[in-house]
Order: structure tokens, then C-alpha cells, then sequence
């Protein structure tokens, strides 16, 4: 297969000064100029490559070489057009320009497709701008609801749906049946993580997105004179949230991958040095790939809060605000992109993703699967996210094999 | 000896309204139009019950009444005139007034001292204007340095030299003698803790002040992303500051009473539920009455933090910016104030203070002691500070029977 490296340099050029900010970063959020821009040229590349271009009442943008034989069995291949604020030029982005990049080659070497191809630039998936994540993915499978961005706003104040109508967009007509056209979604990411770079790997086949359970946490203790309240007198918040951070992630390492387990946030009252804090407020983010273990573990943690606040004389209430199952990715996806590796000679592994991309709304409806490219040092949502040239390569390769597999081939990956 | 009662509500009623927030809090920093105030108000009593008043170059102000035998020798009694921004209606307000009722009624009831006795209203205690402690107290015993406070600011600029002219003082002329004509000091204060409210009991002889060492720990570690980042892999440095509070509180309970162990301000980077903190900054402020005990705890927990940040690849930064020694209040005071308390059946009890007193400023120089009387629930720098009328009587009462003691009777209190 060709070397799509100087493809690759030119495509993050072209695309990435679009919404580029000074300090090397993009900033491209939902429905901004920068946005519309981004979708635009990339319409406009997908029509010279001879796709034939659309777009859905949202703003997903899409570009079809339609099949010879199955035109009405999709595969759809892509990533998410929007960045974080100051973020890197590969999350999101590069899975779209792979996708489009493996389409045009496929055409320009083999012709049409016995089952379509279609290569989508997905409106929205971080929720940088709105508090809402998957407006883009969740428009496709119909899993989006007006009701729950009608009255959102951005940092501005600025309302969701005045926004996606200055952009010239609107809700999906309710009478607009879903597409049941899609018999596969594949995307290609950034790992965001130092799994693959630590092991020495270049590509992950994704098995599973984990489940996430998030908490906020708020320890009542009483404040206290940091000098004249003995120490079996006090009922001391941070003592209490030190306690249950360090037996917490002792639990956590003692269970073992893929578990993780975060106290991202703590924030003591007053947080002066000669008080002894009377209130702390601290999050939990907790992750594995099994929902049934993600819900026992969090509980006994829920439980030992409970029981060491109690031995503190301190009360602990406990507000569960995030609850997401892990979700599996197809398993004959897997092994036909597992297969596919092997036939390749690529130095891959399977892996989780610890993290959440818009597969995760796809694959409850049709056959999904992830492949994943390293992170230099794990960084992203960064202005110094990077991926090795010939990782990037890698990435895009395997992803046309796949494309190859499910649209050209009629077993089509026994989806 | 007289009911104080009706006295304390008039006079606390009188000298609360200068300074006097919405909150019904205290506002009165040093030289302040309320602190100017307060000074004038009080000089004028003192004037108006035949007192002696003087104010020295930076403030303080004294009300003199003169001994017929030893009038070179004075009894000097009193506390601060400042207050903390919206603290309560005692904490150096009260210990002013109780020793200017006190000498009244020693005045009125027996005349003429042989030894002299002074109330004196401190300039300044409590660093809530200017970052400096002990003004007032420091003047007096000639610690106080001009090159410390020349280039203060307060938190509006107001630079500390500028605020001291346009009240109307200036620094001592270094050409003037420090006071050698005090022979005792003896401040009442309330505990601003609640061992005596828990122990019942009414009064608190105090036997040291405790030392107290304060430090800023820097931990640096590695942020990630929650979700990609294997347990194994991470450097998380609130799991480091939890292992070394858990470790270092329950270290400090074994070692018991009256070391105290505070980590009152923990402020992680960048503090958000999904990325491990690759930053946390926290304080500890460590209390002892032993010098010896207070470095060898201190420097044992600066090892065990050294150790267990080593152990999880993080870097710790320990800065010791505070290293006050605990200063013992004189011998014979301490046992001429209990036998009083005995003759007089105060329900009293030796004790420390936890919190530092202008009394440390004085004791390595002249023979000191302090009378606690107890805090409601132990709260103080708080509109809600407040000790019932029968305790801050009995403080009144003690303090009175003292410098009967020790300016009426020949032998003097044996100092």
C-alpha cells in the first residue's frame, strides 16, 4: 500500500489553520466561524475528490462513493470536526482526514465499492463550547433530544439553538426517520494515553470503551483553631478525604487494570493553613471495562466513605451525577481489524479505551469498531499532542485495509 | 470582691460599636479611622478615671496609676486594640477592658499601689492589615525592626510607614531607651479553643505558649488524562499528599497531646474530576510546648514525606517558613495565679496556649502570665466569638486578685 506521509503533513496543514491560535493550538467549537469554516473546506475537498457531499440538518457533513452492488449498506468511517479550547491538531481531526484520505485511495486504486463508503466530519463530540457531548453522533442514530440543549448557553450566554441557527442549521424534523443504512462505523483516533508508546506498539485494535462513574463528594467536619483544638477533639475534613483518597487507590491498584481511579478535585474550606478544615469538597472518577466490577467497586468505595466519615464523627454525602456502562465494541470487527494486523505485519495490540469518543454512540446500533495510534507522552487536549509521522501512517494503512475489507470484499468482514 | 457583670456588658457594649461591622463582627485594623478611634475612646477613660495616659511613638497606649513605694517597678497589664476583618467583640478587646475595670476597682477600694500599675491597649497583634505580627508588643520590648515593616503594604498598597504617619505616630527614635521599668506582665485572653468549655471548667492558668513551625509542600508529579492512564503508569500527587496526611495525622495522634498536626490548605493542579493531579500544594502547621519534641516530630514527617513521594517517582519541595519557638510563661507567676485561683475556689486548670499571645513577646524578657477564660464552643476570629458573663466575670475577678498580688501586697508575688 502507498506511504501516505507527505499525504498526511499536507492534509494537517491545510486543515489545522483553521481555527489555529498563536500558541500552536486549535480552538474550534461548535457552530463558530472557525467551525463553519473547517466544514466548509472540507466539503469542498470531498466534492473535488469526486465524493458526492452532503450535509444533515445538524451539520454532520458526509462524503459518498456509493457501492456498485449494496449502495444501501454503508460504511461509515470518520471522526469529530470540533476541538477542545487550545487544543492539539490530531484529536478528532486526523480521523477525519484518514478516513478521507483511505477513501480516495481506495477509489483512485480499485474503482467503486461493492457497498458504499462514506467518509463523516461529526459536527460536535467534546462539549466545549455547550455543556453537551455527542451532538453530532447522537443526531445520526437519533439518540440526540432538542429538549435537553434548548436551554443550554455557552461561556458568551450565548443559547445552543441561536447559535446552530446563525450557523444556518436546525433540529432533525422529528418526521425524518433515522438512517438504517449504516452496517459498520469505523473510526481512528489518538489513543490519548501512553499505552501503545510505552509498550512499543503502533496500532490498538479497540475491544471496549470503558464505563465511567463520577462523584462529588462533600465531607462535613467542624473548623477548628489550628493551635488550640487537641487532636482527639477535631472533626477534620482533609484528614478524613486523606484517608479515603489513600485506601481508595490502594483498593484500586490492589484490583488491578483496567480500573482507574481519580481524586481529580479537593477543595477544603477555608484552605488556610492555621484552620483545620471544616468542609471538603473532592471528585472521584472511576473507570473499568466491565460494568458489573465498575459498579461493585465504586460501591464498596461509596461504602468505606461512609464508614471512615463515620468513625470521624464527619458526614459524607455522596452525589453520583456521572453513570455510563462501558461499551463493547463488534467482536467480528475486531477480529477482521485483529486479522487484518496479522496479515500486515502490524505491530498492534488489543486495548481498551479509557477515554470516550463517539464509537461509543454508534456501537450500541451497528457493528463499530476503534483503531488507535499513539500518543507521544500520552499528552492531548494540548497544543503538544503528536503522533509520530509513521504512526499516523500506520493508522491510516490499517484503516484501508479495513474500509478494503468491509466495502470491497463481498463477505464484507462478516458483518 | 465586686460583680463585674454590669460593667463588662456596659463596657463591651461601649467599645464594640468602634469598629462594628453589619455582621456584628469586628473590624478595627491597625491605624485605621476605627483603630484611631478605639485608641482615643479608651484614652479618654483612662484620663476620665484619673489614670495616667501616655501613647508611645507607634501607638500603644497607657493608662498609669501610679505606686507609692516602687513606682519604677509596673505591673503591666492589657492586650491588642486590633482585630482580624469581622472577628468577634473579645478576642485583645476584652483582656483591655478587664484590666482597666480591675485596676479601677483596685483603685477604689484600696487607693494608691506600693508597685505602679499600667493597663496598656496594644497597638497591633494580629497581622490582619499589614503582614507583620506583634507591632504593639514588640515596640514595647524593643524587638520591633523599621527595616521589616518599611516596604509593607496593606491589601489595598497602602504602604505600612505612610499608614503609621497619617495616624499621627512614627517609629521609635532609635536614640530612645527601651522600657526597663516593667517588672511583670500579665495578659487575660480568651482561649480561642474549648478545652476548658469540654474539661467545665472556668479558668485557664497558662503555662507556655506553644512553638510552632509552618510549612509550604510543593509536590510535583504528572498530570494525565483519568481515563488512558493505567494506575501503574501515573505520578499522582494527591495520592502522594494522602498517604503523607493519613500517615503523618495518625503518626501525630500516637504521639499524643499537646502535639497538634494541621494540613489546612491543599490546593491540587489543575483540580479538575478528569486528569490526575500532576501538582498539589499544601501547608502544615505543627504545634508543640517542647522545643526538642516539636523539631525531632517536624523533621521525622519532612523525611517521611521526602520517603514517600521517592517511592512514587514525585519530587517534594518543603519549605519551613515558620520556626517559633514555644515560650514557657514564668514560674513563679504561674504558681502565685494558681494559689490565688485555689484561695479563691476558681474552678480552674494549668494549661498551654495553642495559639500565640503578644504575652510570647514579652516572657523572655520580664516575668509574664495569662488567664484564659473559656470560648463558647472554642470559636473566635468570628462575629459568633463569645464566653458567657459568668466566665469573662471570673477572668475579671482572677486578674483583679492578681494585681492585688503583685502591686499591693509587699512581698509582691515573689517576682
Amino acid at each position: 500500500m502507498k506511504d501516505f506521509k507527505p499525504e498526511i503533513k499536507e492534509s494537517s496543514e491545510w486543515l489545522s489553520k483553521i481555527g489555529a491560535d498563536p500558541t500552536g493550538g486549535m480552538t474550534r467549537l461548535l457552530y463558530t466561524p472557525e467551525w463553519i469554516d473547517a466544514q466548509l473546506a472540507l466539503k469542498k475537498a470531498f466534492d473535488t475528490a469526486g465524493l458526492t457531499t452532503s450535509r444533515d440538518a445538524v451539520g454532520n457533513l458526509f462524503g459518498r462513493l456509493t457501492g456498485s452492488k449494496y449502495p444501501d449498506k454503508v460504511i461509515l468511517t470518520g471522526s469529530h470536526i470540533d476541538t477542545v479550547v487550545n487544543g492539539g491538531n490530531l484529536d478528532g481531526q486526523f480521523g477525519i482526514e484518514a478516513s478521507f484520505m483511505a477513501i480516495k485511495y481506495l477509489k483512485e486504486t480499485y474503482g467503486a465499492p461493492l457497498r458504499t463508503l462514506e467518509v463523516v466530519s461529526l459536527a460536535e463530540e467534546e462539549g466545549s463550547r455547550f455543556p453537551y457531548v455527542f451532538w453530532g453522533s447522537k443526531n445520526i442514530v437519533g439518540s440526540a433530544k432538542a429538549e435537553d440543549v434548548r436551554d443550554i448557553c455557552d461561556a458568551d450566554c450565548v443559547n445552543f439553538v441561536d447559535a446552530m441557527h446563525a450557523a444556518g442549521f436546525h433540529f432533525r424534523p422529528e418526521s425524518e426517520p433515522v438512517r438504517s443504512d449504516i452496517a459498520a462505523f469505523v473510526e481512528l483516533h489518538i489513543e490519548q494515553g501512553k499505552v501503545l508508546e510505552t509498550e512499543g506498539k503502533n496500532i490498538g485494535v479497540v475491544t471496549s470503551i470503558v464505563g465511567q462513574r463520577r462523584y462529588d463528594i462533600r465531607l462535613k467536619g467542624e473548623a477548628n483553631h489550628a493551635g488550640t483544638t487537641p487532636m482527639s477533639y477535631r472533626k477534620d475534613t482533609v484528614y478524613a478525604f486523606s484517608r479515603i483518597c489513600y485506601e481508595s487507590i490502594e483498593k484500586a491498584r490492589a484490583e488491578g487494570d483496567p480500573l482507574v481511579l481519580t481524586f481529580g478535585k479537593v477543595e477544603p474550606k477555608p484552605n488556610t493553613v492555621n484552620v483545620v478544615p471544616g468542609f471538603t469538597h473532592f471528585t472521584i472518577d472511576c473507570r473499568h471495562t466491565d460494568k458489573a466490577t465498575l459498579v461493585r467497586f465504586t460501591k464498596e468505595i461509596e461504602a468505606d466513605i461512609q464508614r471512615i466519615a463515620g468513625e470521624m464523627g464527619i458526614t459524607a454525602e455522596i452525589d453520583l451525577w456521572m453513570d455510563e456502562d462501558p461499551i463493547p465494541m463488534d467482536k467480528q470487527l475486531v477480529a477482521c481489524l485483529s486479522h487484518l494486523c496479522e496479515a500486515n505485519k502490524a505491530n498492534y495490540r488489543l486495548m481498551h479505551s479509557g477515554a470516550g469518543h463517539d464509537s461509543q454512540i454508534f456501537a450500541p446500533r451497528v457493528p463499530t469498531v476503534m483503531i488507535f495510534v499513539p500518543s507521544i507522552n500520552g499528552i492531548s487536549h494540548n497544543p503538544a499532542e503528536k503522533t509520530n509521522q509513521a504512526d499516523l501512517d500506520e493508522g491510516v494503512r490499517m484503516l484501508a485495509h479495513t474500509l478494503y475489507q468491509l466495502a470491497y470484499t463481498e463477505q464484507g468482514g462478516n458483518i
